[in-house]
């Protein structure tokens, strides 16, 4: 973006101008200065041709015909160098994903040793499900702890070294089973897939561009039926599976007579707490004590406040781009973190007012962070003491540099699978029939989170848009939750939005036209919900009237997630570009070769309303395809 | 480099002058023009202060003060950025180590299974040693495939999920341990901390380079006392412990009267049965058959050239720099590679002679390749079809083109921890009295590979000549084998370059003052026997007076094996300057402020003579301290 942006071109929404414009006023720097000045990119590193992976490099490939620079130091390529770069890419987002699905196992485990006070197991029957579908023994009568226990190994052994395959992966279609096995793309364990992508990008390991985005894919789809389903099922087990119930997002959902916590980051097993600790009498009345007449406001940023919306209706105050300005309402007594797509920058702007900045995990540290490191021994203890930390800062609030912008949005969440399912009357039929008849006529799952080179959320809400009046149930995760609910698409009155036949659906069900399923680890809900349906047809998932669309991604996270996506079948939309351009061999791999290996491929296109069309193109040929 | 190299200035010895002047003359591109190609390096790649782990960026930091790039769109400064691009540089070295130890796991297992024609326990002893030292039961008089059985379960635990540490970080003075474990640097799963790392430099997670700095630690550590040291103990247990032997080296070892076969890359599963291939009568007929009146001559490039030389005395073409040069004497039948440090360039070379290159592992591949997958199950058969491939190519042999310079260069070989102690009387004590005495001030392992940068081995000769007139003793893996071997300095005659007291210990012995100890992950030998030494002296590795030196690295598993190195507490030269010179505080981590923490840090120091002299002051410091 240039430097001459107005506030308006920075972002679509009411809250965020007026914060872009209090930033201004107090001469606070944000994501949008900082990408201003990181303008021009460097063309080789944005294109993907420069490789740092030794030291007889660093290296880079020149596509100008008369430039030397045609080979590494070591004769790789630049289609090589390009497939490594975004191999080691979409390892580094599968790691996150998985690493984090790990920390809701060590969560289980210690329940079930019974040293984690304050955790229990919510959803028994989740869990009782979940065992006796990984063959945990005596599943379904077990003594509760038991069976936690070996659900836990079972999930430990996921990670590990001696699997042919994942057991999640036995969702798939069995077709789809086949196809993995045969192009050596079936997962084994999560840890070792990871293992092996930084190993195959060594130097003079794997040279070949199209088995590093084999393994790259099977890297990935270690994330979508490994670590990201783990981490769903067992936060499901733990916290509770999700149902249908309402919220709100907008930074407005701060409030001024209150104590206001804000969670930031992933994992439940940090915010739950913290809710609790919130939640109790004792600590509203020392809230109360201090002024604070309205008691103690959580609210949720990112994932993990998609985790706590989904679960317990907690409203959320923004998404990725929305991060810096939330504090800078100056309205924010604490902001708590765990891990990803926390901006460094917030420890900055949080010094600038009363807001107490506490990282939980090892994992996310921060300079000028205060660190008090949660895990489920110790989490209701130190919880406790961060919600106290935030009631004293309510005492150092400065009135007069509070600003709490527009007004509460109300959205309905908490579609799990389990509650579409139950909505349907426990069986995919009736959305199968509205599928088959035409009224509904696909699926898009719309995901991923904001960039700055983009007008915030103005090509996601663009994009949604379009889907549903193009007769799409759309299913929204991550960082487009709160756009999706700021433009009134998360309740059931936006079914006026859509075509008629997909408006006939909701307004029969009650239910939205994009319903929101979750943080991005539950993208491994639609996995399971795309696998499920392909069961029920008896087809496999490229045969869906499906596709995916990440219109304003940023991070490693969102590749892994968009290619276990398309390597599951699943076309995936990606409104930025990978670092992928400098190979065209690998860019026509992954927009279009990987349709005759995997069935799907990706639709890299920056403008929403011509992806709209593009998706819709595609899932009218799957529709022809299937005769429907 | 500058362009006007001469050969003279490319590489210091007589073999590599003039394949490199047969290069020009037949016009083929090596490494030395691809460096010059790249020549100069991108400076923000080079110090380490790109960042490309999201699509916000890709980000640069400029240290000019007026430059507006001083920080990361996310707000990650510049001591972040350089930590975590370095904790993923290390990340890919463990990874390879540890995933080629995997190898060996499977292999055990295979074997254990009866499932590995033509492998087989060679060293019953000390596969029941380790199973012992594993904790395996009945380790002693147990029925042996069901002791290898066990042992390959325990190795394989050690990746996984569920440890605190791993089982042979036990074998670390107790107060080593301790240290580890209070700065949370001690290795749980190996393959848990490279994912904990990926997931770590994400974006928003682990900002504090410290932190980031020890978690890169614990991965190396994983690989060092994890990956490497497992890869080490079964390819031993399998392929048998080395014993002092004699081999040669040079490119002179190519045999015209024979067909060679060359193998190259790190894993003994492959090359160990190429051999047994090629000593096969049959085999030999059938080369006799075409004219190849000497029969058949396996010669070892790189790691797996170590393997084979420690174990079986096999010679050594050379190391990482004259790969390419081995191709053009026109003198290679085949090339069999598996994976690391393999040029890709090499495709290219192969295919300007009658030389067939064969990969055989999925993890390394290679656009002109010819793949022959090799897994325990097939690898006698297929080893015996490539052996039979490079018979053929022998009648497509041009002699004219054949040019095999210079003469052989013998060495002695075979210096297992096993074989030194044996050599001892089996303790440690006459070599700790020597140190003691004063008879040896200490000893360097001197390891890593060869980098264009620096001509060719020259470095490393020079600070292997330095370091034993100063009286140290040398223990030499990987591409410094060959440098030393072809300076004559691991022949028992070397005694007399060394100083007067390291002279009389190896005559005495009958040992060269440069002992040989194995490949790149055999330097996890090298950690074993400080751990015996220290805990001999009941003091940590960190109060040895030992050290190591890199002269020539350039792979990311040389950075992993210097860490762990430094964090073992055992000081590690560098000739060549990492990629983080863009971050003064991690530097200065790095160089000095490491020693606070595991009392030991990076020496960084292109001059190699400055580099001895750096040394031996570190070696000083810890006699004085030790009071001898």
């Amino acid at each position: 973006m240039s430097k001459e942006l107005t506030i308006d071109q920075k972002s679509i929404w009411e809250d965020a101008r007026a914060m872009l414009a209090k930033a201004e006023r107090e001469g606070i720097e944000t994501v949008w200065d900082r990408e201003e000045n990181q303008t021009p990119h460097c063309t080789f590193c944005e294109t993907g041709v420069s490789c740092r992976n030794c030291t007889m490099g660093p290296c880079r490939i020149n596509p100008n015909p008369n430039s030397k620079m045609k080979l590494g130091v070591c004769g790789a390529n630049v289609d090589t160098i390009v497939a490594r770069n975004f191999a080691r890419f979409v390892a580094g987002g599968s790691s996150s994903h998985s690493d984090h699905g790990r920390d809701l196992i060590n969560t289980l485990n210690a329940i079930a040793d019974g040293d984690a006070p304050g955790y229990k197991i919510k959803d028994e029957a989740k869990l009782r499900a979940v065992a006796a579908e990984l063959g945990v023994h005596d599943a379904e009568h077990g003594e509760l702890f038991k069976v936690a226990k070996e659900v836990a190994d079972v999930c430990y052994e996921q990670f590990g070294s001696k699997l042919d395959h994942l057991k999640f992966a036995e969702r798939a279609p069995k077709a789809r089973q086949e196809l993995w096995e045969s192009l050596k793309m079936m997962p084994r364990g999560i840890d070792r897939e990871v293992v092996e992508m930084m190993h195959r990008t060594h130097m003079g390991c794997d040279n070949d561009p199209i088995s590093l985005l084999i393994q790259a894919a099977r890297t990935a789809l270690a994330d979508g039926w490994g670590g990201s389903m783990i981490g769903t099922e067992l936060s499901d087990a733990i916290f509770g599976t999700p149902s249908p119930r309402t919220s709100e997002v907008d930074l407005a959902v701060l409030k001024a007579d209150c104590v206001n916590i804000m969670v930031h980051g992933h994992n439940p097993v940090v915010s739950e707490m913290v809710l609790a600790a919130a939640r109790e009498p004792k600590m509203i009345e020392k809230a109360k004590a201090v002024g604070a007449t309205g008691g103690i406001n959580v609210v949720g940023l990112c994932c993990t406040g998609n985790e706590l919306m989904m679960r317990q209706g907690i409203p959320m105050a923004g998404n990725h781009l929305m991060t810096e300005l939330a504090l800078i309402t100056g309205a924010v007594e604490a902001i708590v973190v765990d891990y990803q797509c926390i901006m460094p920058s917030l420890t900055h702007i949080a010094a600038c007012y009363q807001t107490q900045f506490i990282s939980t995990s090892a994992k996310g540290r921060f300079p000028g962070e205060i660190h008090m490191e949660v895990n489920p021994q110790n989490a209701q203890e130190i919880c406790h003491k961060i919600v106290e930390m935030a009631i004293e800062a309510f005492t150092k609030r400065d009135p007069n540099r509070v600003e709490i912008p527009s007004a509460p949005v109300s959205i309905m969440t908490g579609f799990s699978n389990e509650a579409i399912l139950g909505a349907l009357g426990g069986t995919p039929e009736p959305l199968l029939d509205a599928i088959k008849a035409g009224k509904i006529k696909g699926a898009v799952g719309v995901v991923g989170c904001n960039n700055p080179r983009i007008q915030h959320d103005s090509h996601t809400v663009a994009i949604l848009k379009e889907l549903i009046a193009k007769g799409m149930l759309v299913l929204v995760t991550g960082c487009v939750t709160n756009a999706a609910g700021k433009a009134g698409l998360l309740v059931p009155e936006a079914a006026k939005m859509a075509a008629p036949g997909l408006r006939e659906v909701c307004e029969a069900l009650g239910i939205p036209p994009v319903l929101h399923v979750g943080s991005c680890v539950d993208n491994s809900r639609i996995m399971s919900l795309c696998a499920a349906l392909a069961n029920a047809l008896g087809v496999d998932i490229s045969d869906l009237p499906v596709a995916a669309s990440a219109p304003e991604w940023y991070s490693e996270k969102a590749a892994a997630i968009g290619l276990y996506a398309v390597a599951s079948g699943i076309p995936v939309h990606l409104g930025v570009v990978p670092h992928i351009t400098g190979s065209p061999a690998v860019v026509e791999v992954a927009t279009n070769g990987l349709n005759d290996v995997v069935g799907a491929a990706f639709i890299v296109e920056p403008d929403p309303v011509v992806a709209a069309e593009k998706i819709e193109a595609v899932i009218d040929v799957r529709r022809a395809k299937l005769g429907i």
